[in-house]
């Protein structure tokens, strides 16, 4: 079967930038991090589209390739995160050797950028390029919208988990080809699809959207297996994409992903907030955005992935490789909803009273209680949503996120839970009320 | 929104047939249970056919109407349990008017029969006559079949709730002449499926299997949507067809029941055994049957549901008409398996917290706990399976039943938890141990 482990980072990076001046108090906090938590609950998520990232994505070019977390420097990315990228600029023509990307690479003549810049989160190495196509989720009232390339597959080899070879080539052809097309026309005729109530509906399921998904897969296929067929037809292929949206129980992660930065986007940018907008992975570093910080990174080492291994993997086969699912704890799901998703326990938490215990410790976090999104375990309290940064650093309590655990070849080596570590939020806080300087 | 109230019956006969002796000690008792249990334990039930009850049923005739419960004299039957079977002899043709139905009732020319004496199990009214399609469910190894009618809908107005008018026959006649064939020819196509990977993943994710169906329907939906496609190509009607089963949240219900019968009925029969195989309801009495006790019905008067009404609905405006789908309850789901099913909570047991001292409480009169179906929050520990009336006599704790309400004139009121009397199972033990005659 399975047994737990403890999987260390590799490396151990420490970096901050940022030089301008602001000022903050707790008042102007308070006010601030209701102004910002209001605004994301007053989103009504829409899963509109899919569509290339060049087209979807704002200020997106051909020549650029986005990945997981706080940016490096192209020499920084050392495992499957590198191999990714280099795949990925195979993969749009850009090169014609993963030697020639990287020499492109070095020069500057294909850009690496983090996802969270463009509108957009990624799962794992979240290798984002200009031709792939990203779901669309958009709020009407704000018009924020947020992008996340379609779950790839459930095969141990994908790009997803930094494996690059015709296999994963031939899998992303599909994707883009076959799967791709006809969800857009599906959703395009449907008008789209609201989110909220799925995620309602699959928290009273068992899932925490985040490694469970299995749930919100199930009633997503229920609500748009009727449009595939009647924007597509019947034929072999509309066959082979019902299958795929039937099959992968992880499938709606990538929706959720997409709708969690939908709606964190909203908040950023809110003067004096604390509220967290963004929790994320590179290979080397965890690292934060706050509402009040704008497009600051606040980062430092990985900490220890307390995780079960799938039977006949060993913590000397796996890597950290970036990774951007823990948006959806952004916004209250995964860790934060652990006590939806008792099916997790093995994985995460090792016992029902122990993921309550989890969520109840994210209360102590978080602004609000989530109007809609309700864990029937707790008597449909809702979900704790809008981490409170100053809250972390004051309490020293973290956030709990549900993390898998990627195998340093490629693939899915198992999942447990992540405890974020406190410091890069005290860092923001400290930015936020002067004491340090901002970016 | 809703409140709790007590449903009451209206009436309260209790009667017992029976005279044959036999004897029973409690070492062969608990020998028997094990046996009992080890043989249901044993099946693997497979949902195989859709099939007309005529053919489906050993033993129906064209002049037979099956309905739920211990079986009463036409003239007993007075309820929705009566207008179900009065308009079920119009729609078999069997009389050109629900008066002329009432005279051949009378005159035993059409002729009522238990449901559970035809290897078959009914919701509410349960009324099941030769042309209308049942659910099959096979064990291979056994030969054990239990059968149920399809959900019908969920419109207000239904057989199943005690209504007979055009529309119900309209769509009744949808039922059999749309919905059926095309299932079948989608089960066939398949070869069947297995049935309690579909539990074991829906208690996973929720559900109880009794009053809570949302996901094992969701499961179905994605193991069944492709045979439908495949086996009856892309049509308006496979469309109806389609929406039907990925819109109706109760639909996996009929199936659950099915298996219950196909599962209990391996049990039936085993000399000296005390393990439940049968609890119904018509419209007077709750009834159960013990293994050791064959065919005979112990009955009681119906005691109160602790129920919470709809909108709009007061406890004047419901009945009893009747119930077989405690045979969930008497497999281990329903009220059994509450603590997998928190989502039911405001209707079943009001938390959480109550629903897992209803499901400890139940392995206190149950012989084992169930090796495939596990509940998440109390550490996948199997369901309580194989209700022990002895254990139920001695401890006077008895099943609790999830279980919708009615309303008077057709339609669902809401849903509650019905607690069955002891008295019946008493009397069984009494009956196995000799001190009061059998059948």
């Amino acid at each position: 079967m399975t047994r737990p482990v403890r999987v260390l980072p590799r490396t151990d990076n420490s970096l901050n930038d940022g030089t301008r001046m602001v000022e903050g108090t707790s008042g102007q906090r308070s006010t601030a991090n209701d102004t910002a938590v209001t605004a994301m609950l007053g989103t009504d998520p829409v899963l509109t589209d899919v569509v290339p990232a060049l087209i979807a994505l704002p200020g997106m070019t051909p020549q650029t390739i986005l990945t997981s977390g706080a940016p490096m420097e192209w020499p920084e990315y050392v495992g499957g995160q590198r191999r990714a990228i280099l795949g990925a600029a195979v993969y749009e023509g850009l090169a014609a050797s993963v030697e020639e990307a990287d020499s492109l690479l070095h020069e500057g003549r294909i850009l690496v950028r983090p996802c969270h810049d463009y509108a957009c989160v990624g799962s794992v190495t979240g290798v984002t390029s200009a031709s792939m196509p990203v779901w669309v989720v958009a709020d009407a009232s704000t018009g924020s919208r947020g992008h996340c390339l379609l779950y790839e597959g459930s095969e141990r080899q994908r790009l997803t988990y930094g494996v690059w070879n015709e296999t994963v080539h031939q899998r992303l052809v599909w994707v883009r080809d076959v799967l791709s097309p006809q969800l857009s026309a599906a959703l395009r005729s449907t008008g789209g699809l609201r989110v909220n109530p799925i995620i309602r509906r699959a928290l009273g399921m068992g899932d925490d959207l985040h490694s469970r998904n299995t749930a919100a897969t199930a009633v997503l296929f229920q609500q748009l297996y009727g449009a595939v067929l009647d924007a597509n037809g019947l034929s072999t292929s509309t066959r082979e994409v019902l299958a795929f949206l039937s099959q992968n129980d992880l499938f709606f992660l990538h929706v959720a992903m997409a709708t969690g930065k939908c709606i964190a986007d909203v908040a950023a940018g809110t003067p004096h907030s604390s509220i967290v907008t963004a929790m994320a992975l590179n290979e080397k570093q965890f690292a934060i955005r706050t509402a009040g910080t704008g497009d600051r990174w606040f980062r430092s080492p990985i900490p220890a992935l307390d995780a079960k291994l799938f039977d006949d993997i060993g913590v000397e086969d796996t890597a950290f490789m970036g990774g951007e699912s823990l948006i959806t704890e952004t916004v209250g799901l995964g860790g934060l909803a652990a006590a939806a998703a008792f099916s997790l326990q093995d994985y995460s938490g090792g016992s029902a009273q122990h993921m309550v215990r989890t969520t109840e410790a994210m209360y102590g976090i978080t602004q609000v209680e989530h109007p809609l999104w309700k864990i029937p375990s707790l008597g449909f309290r809702g979900v704790p949503f809008g981490i409170d940064a100053a809250r972390v650093a004051s309490t020293g309590i973290a956030p709990s996120i549900h993390m898998g655990a990627a195998l340093r070849e490629g693939g899915h080596a198992g999942a447990g839970v992540l405890v974020a570590p406190v410091e890069p939020f005290r860092e923001a806080v400290d930015v936020l009320e002067g004491a340090l300087p901002t970016a």
